[in-house]
């Protein structure tokens, strides 16, 4: 092996840039010549590339975002795409290819592991939603971020005796709202995974205000509706007025925490060895502290669970 | 005088608590004794008084929102409610009265001086939209929360090449939108100041695409618009596809920054002094530095306007 | 059981008062009553206590320091100490205890429950170094603190061509020092585990400058020396001018991250769980996202080792 | 005037990067080309140079340090020295100079001045020491960081009911200890400007001890002597033992609070602006809003006092 490729795929997660420079110093450490194609795949498709160097990704470990940005990419989707992806690699004369994203980016590379060429993808995604490792690579910045903004709403509520409504990231999984809900003190919290009626929450509701409760905090994961449909129910349902915030994009973004630093770093280098020690068309991730690899479709073959006591955490804390 | 009593009114502002506990200490080292109303106008009404100590007000210099808590009184915008008010006061033996908050409280606060009782207001909002001050309590911290937030946005739109759209509070003044947008370099602000054109918002888009930005970012407050409807007519006029963010109620929360502690502290200490001076009737603010004062309804019936300079260099540094 | 009590103990740690919280509403909760001691060991024998209750632990989860103190005993280092410890936990009709703090303040929970008292640990130190547990709380927060001040530094390193050289807390163990390392991008760290030679450190130093390096940054944990007997070394072996930082007690305080506000969340409901199940004399700890018990002395019999991979990675990174 | 050039002096501050961006642009905008001395004064004698675009300042608004990098110039003290700078800016066509920096620099800014050779500077420095400006760009932000390791002191001082000890950078100025102090609610604040007796300081402890104080905090500006030998009086006089913290380069670091970055793009702005319209010699300030020029030396040459009220508040709010 002598020239590798990288490339950021999907939505941006902090730590990317992280990932990117250790996969980059850790092969030229190795003696490889590094490459990133800019906006994923279709930059791919595109021959939108840059030559990576030890000093070209100095002082990116603490920049949100991707200097390779990101894209999805339609046209990779469909097989015709995955083959000319496949001659643009061969092109550049690029013996195995990086991927730092999430599961769809994740699939893509699948795809060019079929058809028999060596990749490996690096889990980045604010979601946590990927089988394999324990973490993703932004997961934790995320929660931080959310755990902040959702810091100041508290002092505004606690101010004025109101309920707030959060609405967090997370179509399928509700990882990040169950850690921000823990970290927050939140007193209820809504999750893809589990059913949700809105006679029970505003059951609690009214018990916490009879307990005395001045003010409550819900934290809603995006895959269970919307803040403002929430809103609305409660409000029909039960009365309540809440004042309502979505986070959104600011999820995304900042500069890593001091875990994603670490995870993106110990992940850029495992993902560098194993493509060393000759493995391919898997993915890395860090179990109980060690680097290990999977096949890359574990990822969402697999399925992540939440942590059920973690949910009965936000019920007794939340007293 | 030998009692002031204290309270916060309006919506919330960080630096409010540095504010109460100035005017206590402050007070207290005069050898005055302090009585708190939490609720605003509303707890005066209803007698829900905390007498304030030294110790009391200890350790809550950086604590956000307010530990007076803080309400709107529907009771008080009438006569018979601030003759009531005015009963209280005497009941409770208090002197004179600080009233902590933005325009609204201060009319409050003028009504009760209007019969005669000894006032002083301590400018506290976010919008900073009030005369006699160069800065409100409350105005800096929200200027470095939004933008602390726009520059996580940043992150991504550099990431995906995209247009965001940020709606910051601001109902009647863009002061906050204004700050935030030169802060974070932004491409374009919309202030209810400035008639707004959507024609010429495409255009400004339309080039800077043409000059080659990738990305670009856009404030509007609140009074001008929702962030939702500008996206639409962005849409419709311009075929833009904007992501949006609606900051909400992050801006008013969070720990005061040093800007803001000290204006709070300064302006606390200056309205003790004021009142022992024997003034009343009047509001502090300070003034190129110095503690000044000026009578309460020039809060208000004084305009104070946006700089214009301020409004050209937006244009200029977004190029 | 009816009645638990709970007290913070040695160098205090963020999280402390999220673990206080949980404990004690996961108490109620279950129906216990629950008692805080101030000052730790040293309020145990002097009977400062303090009833906790729901409400009583309301809005601490974020704040850093312990609202109930923390000190080290010289008399409870003593068995007489120990066995008047007893008398005053049965004095109170406190069924269990709750330790949270260093290995310092376990080996005092060991001297307990070899007298026959039912006690159980939560691992609270920024220094990491405890084993059954992942990670103890405090250190993710500390890692992120240290983090954010090395960042400020580069800022300064880059600008002057410098060569900072930064002392983190550690007198036995360099996870902390190891973890910013490589969260920070440094080129270089010195960890108690592992011998260090100045003509080592020297010529890659010289190395680095050859290779063009303009800015160097250097991590010192204090236990292998301070900053400033490093920076003299530096100074008469290689003729290198270092700035040094010392970060010192600044890494103990602020608010929980995310990270640590969860783990003080569950090991605090874990530790009041294993009492109800009868475990006593155990630590909680977090493996792989599940909580779990060890013999309370495991935490410093059982040896917790550096990452050597973490180690290797600085070096590979800082090329 | 068709090109001007840039440098940033003396030490680094935060906002220098907002006011060469804003620099650049404002000169583009207005036709003009601008070049970018590295390494101050040095990098001009030495030409080493580097063409600045409007591209090429994008992104930088919220670094800290400065891409142009700093140093101090020994040769440049010289009247030959800055003989050779005026010969290097004819020689690279350079109309006019702006100089980004402190008192010292605008020495230097001076001598160019008095050769007959138009020059401007913008006040930064986070000592806040300069005439002509309310604030220096750099000042804020330095408050705010000390304001935010402070404040995790307090975690841990009342945690441990200790006294803190922080020093602060000033050698001549107490404008960020004073501040800082202010801001954080110390009890104690030693600045230059004022004489200090350790007999006092310790018979204030003394008292605030009777009344209670649990934990204190003293800031202390370098400039009236070390915190390590503030420490040892401490002890010898009073028998006081403090924690003592030196914050150092740190307080230089970080991203421009919103007040700086805005202020360093309106001086920038500004600057350009006054060289269009044929000013030279002066120095650009920001003075109750209104950006104003003065003779460059004014920057030295006229004293800025610290504010006695804000000395007098220390005391009232340390009660």
């Amino acid at each position: 092996m002598k020239r590798i490729g990288v490339l950021t795929s999907g939505g941006d997660a902090p730590g990317m840039n992280a990932a990117i420079r250790s996969v980059t110093r850790t092969a030229i450490y190795n003696g490889l010549d590094v490459i990133g194609f800019r906006r994923g795949f279709e930059g791919l498709l595109e021959g939108d590339v840059i030559p990576l160097t030890a000093s070209s990704v100095g002082g990116i470990i603490h920049r949100g975002g991707t200097i390779l940005r990101t894209a999805r990419s339609e046209r990779f989707v469909k097989p015709e795409g995955v083959r000319e992806g496949l001659l643009r690699l061969r092109e550049y004369d690029i013996d195995a290819l990086v991927i730092i994203g999430g599961d769809g980016s994740f699939r893509g590379a699948y795809d060019l592991h079929k058809l028999g060429y060596p990749v490996i993808g690096i889990p980045g995604t604010i979601d946590n939603d990927m089988a394999g490792t324990d973490c993703t690579v932004g997961f934790d910045t995320a929660c931080n971020t959310a755990l902040q903004c959702i810091e100041k709403l508290r002092d505004t509520a606690s101010s004025h005796e109101r309920l707030f409504l959060v609405e967090v990231m997370g179509r399928h999984a509700g990882f990040l709202a169950l850690e921000a809900a823990v970290a927050a003190g939140a007193e209820y919290v809504l999750v893809p995974e589990k059913k949700f009626e809105i006679d029970d929450l505003c059951k609690k509701l009214h018990y916490a205000h009879q307990r005395g409760k001045s003010h409550s905090l819900i934290i809603v994961a995006e895959g269970v509706m919307s803040a403002s449909d929430l809103s609305s129910q409660l409000k029909d349902t039960g009365g309540y007025d809440a004042r309502i915030i979505v986070l959104g994009h600011i999820q995304r973004g900042g500069s890593p925490s001091s875990f994603d630093a670490v995870l993106a770093s110990r992940l850029g280098g495992g993902a560098v060895e194993a493509l060393l020690r000759g493995e391919a068309g898997v993915m890395v991730g860090r179990i109980s502290g060690k680097i290990v690899t999977h096949p890359i479709q574990y990822a969402w073959e697999e399925k992540k669970d939440l942590d059920e006591d973690m949910m009965s955490l936000v019920d007794i804390l939340g007293i």
